[in-house]
């Protein structure tokens, strides 16, 4: 099966409805790093209006979405950056942010070659049921388990283009 | 069943994972009407910060939430009105918010004796992967359809004391 395909299939197993359209207008993201099954992200968007934001994300077996955080966006910096809540709904999310390490060997497997642009170690495991919220402007990154994972996201507004990457090779296009 | 274990029992049942702790929390709101069978509605908050709110729902068949709206809230009316999204998971739900009446007779059934609290008609039907935005201060109500329904709520921040329901005998309670 190819890679869309699959993404298809891992949001129609997860139990939760999707409407055609939603399907259809799956978002791929591959950070511009073409290396999709390694670092991606495949999001459906329910709403992004200029208060808050819903989506739900699927990841298969341990792809990774890259360290990034969300900084204080618009002309004058006059908006904070996005504020974010991940709740596990299928699988297994290991998220990494900013903090005190607090685990000698981080469960996830970071990307080869690329260590230099995981740079947080505090690690959240996050099963069914859990989730975790993200205050604005923290580095972050996560990987699914062995078993791929649905993650909700809710937050304020996703301003995509004013992330800050970690890895300044990547590209984060959105149309 | 008693009425707490049926809700608990549809939570379960919906296929989304939650914590017992939630299941623990379920907020049962009867409005202060004391039919919670006709006129109530059931909530498992997973957030509810400064700049957002999300939550599960969940309605017995032809279970109703009251009428009310969302109106400016804070000391000087200096914050927006709730606006908030449901997307319905399962089952089914009957909306009702302002606008043209688009139905010469409504799928749902007004609770006995109250037709003077619902008094929008325009009416939208959400299956499982629909979706509806309520902008501020619109009055809406909803019903579920005879399966009951669950419904996830994303929104700007949750202020439950500001809410004004057409039923001046609601009171609606929170901890």
């Amino acid at each position: 099966m190819d890679y869309q395909a699959r993404i298809k299939q891992a949001f129609l197993d997860s139990g939760i409805a999707f409407t055609d359209e939603e399907l259809k207008s799956i978002d791929y993201a591959d950070f511009g790093l073409n290396r999709l099954e390694t670092e991606g992200l495949n999001l459906i968007v329910y709403v992004n209006n200029d208060t808050y934001c819903a989506k739900e994300m699927a990841l298969l077996p341990g792809q990774t979405c890259p360290e990034h955080r969300h900084p204080r966006r618009g002309v004058n910096q006059e908006i904070e950056g996005k504020r974010e809540t991940f709740r596990c709904r299928k699988g297994k999310v290991y998220l990494y942010v900013e903090g005190e390490e607090n685990t000698k060997s981080i469960k996830s497997q970071i990307p080869e070659g690329q260590e230099a642009y995981y740079t947080v170690r505090h690690e959240i495991e996050l099963n069914p049921g859990e989730q975790f919220t993200i205050e604005p402007n923290t580095l972050h990154w996560f990987q699914a388990g062995e078993e791929g994972a649905i993650i909700s996201e809710f937050s304020t507004p996703s301003d995509d283009p004013s992330d800050i990457f970690t890895n300044p090779n990547v590209k984060r296009v959105t149309e």
